[in-house]
């Protein structure tokens, strides 16, 4: 009973961290401007650079399975465009 | 010898991930609008969402401590901003 409460109140929320990246076949003006940016400053051996978004969410739930299904729920609604974008979800804690 | 060549044909280039965050104290109002436009759509338990930029990186070099390096010259140079930012390098492959 005491674990148990002491589990709870420990993992009562968790953080996520959200990566969020171009599909592969899509242009990626903002990396490309960063690449060349880069080459200019004498940075040789590079061969691509591209550009995506990061989010660390916390979330007041303790059950791994819903806080990921929200997490995803977000993602879709709005986060990421799923047209044009690919998404990873990891757990940090 | 033949081996050899296999390794260094197969890790001529490597593939980093660069994760830049803002540093805890600092206000993430990009972040903020998206944590207030998720609750206003209805979703709860959120307790806080931060925002920041993902790089990938594929770089022309087999030594991964040379490579390590570059990658953390580019960071300081140009994709972060120390002042305000931290930043996380990763090996993908």
């Amino acid at each position: 009973m005491a674990k148990q409460f002491q589990l709870n109140s420990k993992k009562n929320k968790l953080k996520f961290s959200v990566t969020v990246t171009l599909k592969e076949d899509v242009l990626d003006p903002q990396g490309k401007v960063v690449q060349n940016t880069l080459v200019n400053m004498g940075i040789n051996n590079l061969k691509s650079i591209r550009q995506g978004k990061h989010f660390e969410i916390d979330i007041n739930e303790k059950e791994l399975t819903v806080a990921k299904k929200k997490i995803d729920e977000m993602c879709r609604k709005l986060l990421v465009n799923l047209i044009i974008e690919d998404y990873k979800i990891n757990i940090i804690k």
